[in-house]
C-alpha cells in the first residue's frame, strides 16, 4: 500500500472546542484511517473555541477525501475549510515575473525606458552580440514543450504541460540560479516546432527542450542545433543520460570493471536511452545491447524508427535477439528508461557478477530494490525514497549556468561527459559506497561544481563567443 | 539645445586629494562645460585622499565623453571609472523569473514537482480551463513584437527590440501587477507572427502586440482576435487611443464643446492614428479628416494601403483634399501622431475658436507649446516635461489587470472607452484646468480604476469565461 506523502497532503482548517482531549481524539481517529498528521498550525483560542490547521499526508485523492468525511464527523470538531495542498501551491503558477529597475519618476522611467532605452536598442541594433549583455538573453532558458510525453502521462498537450515546465523553471532558478520562462506550443508538428524555436531565439539565451516524445526530439535537437547559435538542450535525452554515467563511473570504483569491458543492456530506446547510448559509447562502453517492447535491437530488425534504426547500426555488434530477458544474461549493467515492473530477480541473477541494475523508470522502476533479492553490487533508481536517485536536476541547472556563463554556442559531448565526471567527483572517495554512487539533489554545491566543468570545457573547445567590451 | 538628463547620465568613479575645495574645483568645471551634478556618493576618506562616486547628467553621449575627458585633467582628481548609468542599469536584462514555491526538501519536491505536479497536470488535461487557475495564464501576458516599428527608431528588428519590450514588462509588473514576458520573433511576415503566437497562446493569459509597423498590425490583431480565446491588444493601436480619448474627453469639459460637433484632423494613419480614429467615432465624432505624408486622405485617392482605405471609406465625408494646413482650416483638435514640426503657430490660428492640439510625436511633437504661441485652449503632448502628458502607461497595465482579473476572452471596444472614461473620470473636476486633462503616469491608484471598469464592462459584455470551481 501506497505511503502518505506530501503529494497527496491535504490542510483541515478547523474550529475545536476549547477542552481537553479533543485534538488527541481528532489526531487518533485521523491516524486509524492511515492519514499522518504532520503539522498543527495557528493555535488560536477564541473563548470556548479553538481554531487551527492540521495538516495530513494521505496517501491519494481518494483517501485524502475519505480524512475531510472523518473530520467532518468528529465530536467537538467542526471543518471550516478544507483544502488540497499541492493545488493550492500550484495556484496561479508557480513563477513570477520581477522588475529588476525602479520607475519611481521621470528619471527612472527615462533611464529604464523611453528615451533612455533607444540607446540600448540602437547600440544592440549595431552590435547584435551585445544582446547577451543587456537583456534578460544574459540569463535565460526557454523550457520548451509540445506536451506530447510528459512525466509517465503521455501526451496530454501543451496545457497540461505547464505544470512541469513551471516546475523546471522552479529549478532551474534554485538550483542553479537561472532564469527560465516555460513555452509549451500548441503543435506537435516537429517542422513547426523548430520554426517556432528559431523565431525565438532573439529573446533567449538558451533552449532547453522538454518531454518532446521519440523520435521527434531527436530530430527537432539536431536541426536547432544547425540553425541557432545559443545551447540547445533536451533534458529528457542529455539530462538522463549525464546522471546516468555519472552514477556509472563510481559504480565501476565500486565493482573494479572497466567502461571498455562492459556489456550493458538498456531497455528503452525512447530519448533517454538513445542518449545514455551514445554517452556511454563516448565513456569508452563498446557493447550496448537496447531493447524496446518487441525485444533487442539489432540491424536488420524490423520495426525500427530512424533513431532505433541508428542504435542498431551502431550497437549490438554480435546482433542478438530475443527478449530482455534473454539479452540480459551475462550483462555486467542493467539500465531501464522503460516503464514498470519489466525484470525479475531471476534476470538479475543470471547477470555477470557484481551486477549494475540502474531501474529508473518513473514513479514505478522496472525493478523494485527489495524485489531485486540484494542480488546488485549497485542498485539505483528514480526515486527519492530509495538510495542512488538518478535525477536530472544533477546536471541540467549546472549545465545551463556553465553555458550561460561562458557564452558557450552550443552544449556539445564534451561538455556532457564534463558535467558526468563534476557529478560522480561530488562524491568523495570516503563517502562512496554501494548506496551512494550520486549525490543528493538538494546538494547546492554539485550543480555549481557542473556549471564549473561545463564552462571549462566549452572554453577549451573553442565554441564560445568571444567577450564583448561593455560600455563603460 | 538639449537639457541634460537622466537618460545620457554617467557614474564618475573617482580619487580625491582629501583637502578643502577639491570638489568645489570639480564640481565648477563639470558645471562649466554644461554637467549637472545630481548626486555624491559613498564619500570614504583612506588618509590623504577621499574616494566618491559622482552622478552627472549630460546632453548626449559626446557630451558625456567629454565630461569624462575633462575629469581625467583635473589636478587633484583621479578617474577610476567612468560609467554609462543607462547602460547600467541595463545589463543582464531588466526583469528576473523567480520561484513561487520553495525545493528545499522532497517533501517540497514532491508538490511542487513530480510526483504532485502529475496531478495539476491531469486535473488541466481534463478541464483545459483550469489552466488559467494553476498555471502562470492566471497572471501573466507575452508582449510579442517583431522589431518593425520600435519607439521612433523604425525597424531594428528584434534584438534591438528587446530592451524596449522589457521595459514593458517592467511598466506592466510595476503599474498594473502582472507579470509580463517579452517575445522578440525572428520574422517579420505577419502570417508567421500569427501562427507564432497560436503556438504560444497555452502559455499566457494574453498578448499584448508592440511595436509592430502597420499595416501589418492591423491584419495581425484582427486574425489572431479570431483564432485566440485570450485577450489580444496592440498598444501602439489601443494604448494610444484610449489615453488620446481621455484627454479628450476632459479637454471637452474645458472648451465646453461636444464629440459630435467636433471637426478633427488626425496626423499619421498607421497604428495609433486609424485606432484613435476608431476609438473618436464609437465616442461620438462624426467629421474626421486624417493626413498621411501625400496630405488628406479621402475615398478615391491614390496610394492607400488597405487601413488607408478603410479611413478613407469611414472618415472625411466631405472628400476634403490638400495638404494638412489646408484642412486645418476651422479644425476644433488636431491629433497628431506622426513626426516632428509637421505643423506651424500659423496652422493653430486658422484653427476653430478654443482649438484642441494633441501633439504626440515622440521625442519631438508636431509642434512644441512654446511654439504655439499660447493659442490652444488645451495643448498635450507625449513628453514628461510639458504639462498633459498622453502616456499609454496611463492605459494597457490597468486594461490588462482589468481583463485578467475577470477572465475576459477579448478586449472589445467597450472595454477601450471604459478604460478612457476611467482615466478621465480620476482627473477630478476641481483639479481639471487646460494644463491637467489627464493624470500623472505615476498616479498608481489609475491603473486600479481603469482595471475596475474594464472589468466591469466585459462582464456587462458577456465574454468572460465562467468562474471555475477550485479543487478545495
Amino acid at each position: 500500500m501506497a505511503v502518505p506523502t506530501s503529494a497527496f497532503s491535504i490542510t483541515l482548517s478547523v474550529r475545536m472546542d476549547n477542552a481537553p482531549g479533543v485534538l488527541g481524539r481528532m489526531a487518533t481517529e485521523i491516524g486509524n484511517i492511515g492519514g499522518n498528521i504532520i503539522g498543527v498550525n495557528g493555535f488560536e483560542a477564541h473563548g470556548p473555541t479553538v481554531t487551527n490547521e492540521i495538516i495530513v499526508y494521505c496517501r491519494d485523492e481518494a483517501h485524502a477525501r475519505k480524512v475531510v468525511e472523518l473530520t467532518k464527523g468528529i465530536s467537538g470538531v467542526q471543518l471550516i475549510e478544507a483544502y488540497d495542498r499541492t493545488f493550492k501551491m500550484h495556484e496561479g503558477g508557480k513563477i513570477e515575473v520581477i522588475s529588476l529597475a525602479p520607475v519611481r519618476d521621470k528619471d527612472d522611467l527615462s533611464m529604464a525606458y523611453t528615451p533612455g532605452v533607444a540607446r540600448i536598442c540602437m547600440a544592440i541594433h549595431h552590435r547584435p552580440e551585445l544582446s547577451f549583455e543587456y537583456t534578460i538573453r544574459k540569463n535565460t532558458v526557454a523550457i520548451v514543450s509540445d506536451g506530447t510525453a510528459v512525466l509517465g502521462l503521455g501526451d496530454i498537450g501543451p496545457l497540461g504541460a505547464m505544470p512541469v515546465m513551471e516546475g523546471k523553471a522552479l529549478l532551474f532558478k534554485t538550483f542553479g540560479g537561472v532564469d527560465a520562462f516555460p513555452i509549451c506550443l500548441d503543435t506537435k508538428d516537429p517542422d513547426e516546432i523548430i520554426e517556432t524555436v528559431v523565431r525565438l531565439a532573439p529573446t533567449f539565451g538558451g533552449v532547453n527542450l522538454e518531454d518532446i516524445a521519440a523520435p521527434n526530439c531527436f530530430y527537432i535537437e539536431e536541426e536547432l542545433k544547425k540553425r541557432v547559435d545559443i545551447p540547445i538542450f533536451h533534458d529528457d535525452q542529455h539530462g538522463t543520460a549525464v546522471v546516468t554515467l555519472a552514477a556509472l563511473v563510481n559504480s565501476l570504483k565500486i565493482v573494479g570493471k572497466k567502461m571498455e569491458d562492459l556489456y550493458v543492456v538498456i531497455a528503452g530506446v525512447g530519448a533517454a536511452g538513445v542518449a545514455c547510448a551514445k554517452i556511454l559509447m563516448s565513456a569508452g562502453v563498446q557493447n550496448i545491447v537496447g531493447c524496446d517492447r518487441q525485444g533487442a535491437i539489432f540491424d536488420g530488425r524490423d520495426n525500427l524508427n530512424f533513431a532505433k534504426e541508428w542504435f542498431a547500426k551502431n550497437s549490438n555488434s554480435e546482433r542478438k535477439s530475443g527478449s530482455i530477458s534473454e539479452v540480459m544474461s551475462g550483462a555486467d549493467v542493467f539500465i531501464g528508461v522503460s516503464g514498470p515492473g519489466l525484470i525479475t530477480a531471476s534476470d538479475v541473477r543470471r547477470m555477470a557478477k557484481d551486477p549494475i541494475v540502474f531501474a529508473m523508470a518513473n514513479p514505478d522502476p522496472e525493478i523494485r530494490p527489495e524485489e531485486a533479492d540484494g542480488l546488485p553490487a549497485v542498485m539505483a533508481t528514480g526515486r527519492s525514497d530509495y538510495p542512488n536517485q538518478i535525477n536530472n536536476v544533477l546536471a541540467f541547472p549546472g549545465i545551463f549556468r556553465g553555458a550561460l556563463d561562458v557564452g558557450a554556442t552550443d552544449i556539445t559531448e564534451k561538455m556532457k561527459v564534463a558535467a558526468a565526471k563534476a557529478i560522480a567527483d561530488s562524491v568523495d572517495d570516503d563517502r562512496l559506497s554501494p548506496t551512494f554512487v550520486v549525490p543528493s539533489v538538494f546538494d547546492r554545491d554539485v550543480p555549481y561544481q557542473v556549471a564549473q566543468a561545463v564552462g571549462e570545457a566549452a572554453l577549451s573547445e573553442g565554441i564560445c563567443r568571444a567577450p564583448v567590451a561593455l560600455y563603460t
